[in-house]
């Protein structure tokens, strides 16, 4: 059956690789409704060959849809999603307006997929970016061990500000470069993240990796603290994490469960000193792992170093996944 | 009394560095010994307004020096220092080639200048950068609260890997901006640190932070882990670090505690969420501390963010501290 799909977002970041995904998949298409703010309305799209334009956002025509992918942010989220709610169509939300609601299944489909069977539900959250890449490398550690606490400090790329922020790192790179005495905020610089910090000094990103975590694990007694730091790469996150397990393990078994993984990827080459990142992640769909070690320090924690593309697993790729899920289920 | 000061490795950028520190100074120079490998001999430099040409180095001529830094590498530091132990000369080596040997004190005057004292001691050495900057954040937090573990993760600063790596970063930037599409090493990427990795799968560097605290602190007990990490920045290393305590401590103590220090800033502006980073680090001899908060996930833990210019106060600075102390005590 064909399907009439919205994407609100279509011609942002996360929207784009959310297209090139549907484009590539077996999804039947009847319909495919691009919504946009309005420095793009009118913007031709090609998908699948055919001729697509950008409209505005609008209640009604949202309503024909059967699947709508909200990748414009919690406040476009928040002003459409309530409208939205018990109405026959299927919402998968990108934006964190909905993701701490209890009524709201906080779905990575390789850890919660079982939430997209209640046939009550009909919107779903797609997580943070940080935090889903953090999940997928260490859930079935968990299933395993048992997670007691997490350390991580990440290093954060420049897309997951939007184009705007890649941008500004390109220009204050080429300022930098011209002047190389000059300041400026992401030329050859890095910056703690620029999200809200909360009257306990944590941002609102590290609260999400927090929160989102506990959520999606459906656990509150797992320990977190993050430091989130944005660097001067341009796509894909790196975590450096340290897990702590209540149980004991051996790193040859971590090495065998994270073999299994068919998103996972062991990347770690110790002749040639050769071990991920972001560029070796970037534009891939798998989560890349290495420097899996013994914490020295702790004889129940694992030191370990992930990348990946957050604009894919981290979003269009979670929120595809989703998608596909809900379709084969119908 | 003036003195005769050798500087081995005096056109690199630590010594570079610690000849500006020694021109500002108040130390009476009688003759400056400028040594350097083979591209920078007969090279001029100005010092105090009088003009001295780099020499290769000679075992001979080094010996007409009262002191003599050694920055030039651990291959040039084990070739050369044994030869002049046991004679009149001081020794202040940069390298880690005899940082971790028993009799050889491991320096950092603002935590053990009182091992500068031991008349018996000729040779000291100057500890690894990104321990150095840690250690000075932390060493009055440890005194009053006792260190009981450390999960560090470094963001680390071109200029550590010298001239080279700061070039390799600039051309690898302008080929990304000229070649979006085109991959290469630290152009808009970052990498895990590239010294070589041990059989536990802890590179050199993240050694260097366990065992030089273990020494500089004298307590092996200790814990520590690190992720060490080089960013694409020029100059100033930072650190996410999570500290455990045994003892009980408040925040509003440690604030008290750190801003009594005077080479350390806390750079904290929560109304415009500006906080330190690696460029307002650079070219200042303070180390710069951030975001600290109590840790959500360990009520004995902190969550600190420091940046500081490695080449400062982590290697020409330190050094230079030594030196200072050193004719004090003459």
């Amino acid at each position: 059956m064909p399907y009439n799909i919205a994407i609100v977002g279509a011609t942002g970041i996360v929207g784009s690789e959310f297209l090139k995904l549907l484009d590539k998949s077996n999804v039947k298409i009847n319909n495919l409704l691009l919504f946009a703010s309005e420095k793009s309305i009118n913007k031709k799209i090609v998908f699948r060959k055919k001729s697509y334009f950008v409209k505005a956002l609008n209640l009604e025509n949202l309503k024909n849809a059967d699947f709508a992918i909200f990748a414009a942010g919690s406040k476009i989220s928040n002003e459409y999603i309530p409208k939205l709610e018990n109405k026959k169509i299927f919402i998968i939300d990108l934006s964190s307006a909905f993701r701490q609601k209890k009524h709201i299944p906080l779905v990575i489909p390789e850890i919660n997929s079982d939430l997209l069977k209640d046939t009550n539900n009909r919107v779903f959250s797609s997580p943070n970016c940080t935090t889903t890449i953090m999940l997928i490398a260490l859930y079935d550690l968990h299933i395993k061990y048992k997670i007691k606490r997490i350390v991580a400090s990440t290093y954060q790329a420049a897309s997951g500000g939007g184009k705007k922020l890649i941008d500004k790192l390109f220009n204050d790179t080429k300022n930098a470069l011209k002047k190389p005495n000059t300041k400026n905020l992401y030329g050859f610089n890095l910056f703690l993240h620029e999200s809200k910090i909360n009257a306990q000094k944590y941002t609102e990103e590290e609260m999400k990796m927090i929160l989102e975590t506990h959520k999606i694990l459906n656990d509150d007694s797992i320990k977190i603290t993050a430091t989130c730091v944005r660097v001067p790469t341009i796509r894909a996150h790196s975590l450096s994490l340290n897990v702590e397990f209540e149980n004991r393990f051996s790193i040859d078994d971590i090495y065998k469960i994270l073999k299994t993984k068919k998103n996972i990827k062991i990347f770690e080459d110790f002749e040639n000193q050769n071990f991920a990142t972001p560029q070796i992640a970037a534009n891939q769909n798998d989560v890349f792992v290495s420097r899996i070690r013994q914490d020295l320090s702790n004889p129940k924690a694992i030191d370990m170093w992930v990348c990946s593309d957050q604009i894919l697993k981290g979003a269009s790729l979670n929120a595809f996944q989703i998608l596909e899920n809900l379709i084969k289920q119908r």
